[in-house]
């Protein structure tokens, strides 16, 4: 499976880490290349304080309340735990990286930096590929 | 073909409506999985008082009167009779339906609840798999 | 690879752009079908003053030293280069044309205008298809 995660609202990523922990109860290998938003979201320094939901911001109070009912851990946490279960590699995009002018040790659990076309070539290959 | 329906704002519902609709044209098949916000929209007492866009809210006006124009209905409308039309099957994420607190009569159309797994292998198995 | 661009916000449409530039280097050819805000980004009128971006809106100015740091330029003239160096096709969805009460000479390299339908028929023969 690839997801390509372009957004970096944490609602979106914990939908994205739900989707990679079902990938990893199934065996299955998981490329996550992160565009702008996605590796600003993963920058260290930002994962606790970014809060912003993707819409709905008047339900954040209810919304993080459901969540917990639910059982659900902050998508970083739910993250972390698949990749160490299962296979769970995570490439940077080279211009997001520099946009943000970070370096790999910058990014939460990043692998590697890489370029458009090697996002192109592992979506060409997955059996799912998704744009997040 | 799937769609992770994450998104629950009814600009992008009016999108996946329309891609709904043309799949069931050509005698497809479709699974929608509703996630976080998908589920939330998708909550009967939501249908029609969910109107924030998910972008340029300031053309809110200018865009349902182009809709109009355009002579498209609201997009549970137009899911409503795609389901009526074809195989259109509508699953909602366990998790998300917790969140909500709700249950499967709570959603519109909705024909069960299902895991993180079951939306991978659907989407493993499909030949079109969007996130919206 | 078919993108079905349903946003419109110069960050997604960036990411959009540099996924095709990969394609295109990788001689693949691309179809892009804009739907709703996809085709509103797009109208010539629109291009440049269309600055609202889709999250983190607090950050434009950042955004844009960061941007311009990793030698990005607008997505439109990505696009454009994209498309003089490869097989691009931008096919715009008659609904979001009439919402926006367009001709297909309003539309940045847009070629043609088609229903839902052709959307989906060209997402099933594609490697890659995503949403955005």
């Amino acid at each position: 499976m690839v997801l390509v995660v372009f957004s970096g609202t944490p609602d979106r990523l914990l939908g994205m880490s739900v989707l990679v922990s079902g990938a990893v109860a199934l065996d299955m290998e998981v490329d996550i290349y992160l565009m702008l938003w996605g590796t600003y979201a993963f920058l260290k320094k930002n994962l606790e304080k970014n809060t912003e939901l993707s819409e709905h911001k008047e339900l954040a109070t209810q919304l993080s309340e459901g969540l917990k009912n639910a059982g659900l851990k902050p998508w970083y946490e739910i993250l972390k735990e698949a990749k160490e279960l299962g296979t769970v590699r995570i490439h940077v995009c080279g211009a997001a990286a520099k946009a943000w002018n970070a370096s790999l040790d910058d990014i939460f659990l990043a692998d590697d930096i890489v370029g458009a076309t090697e996002i192109i070539d592992a979506a060409k290959n997955a059996k799912i590929a998704l744009f997040i």
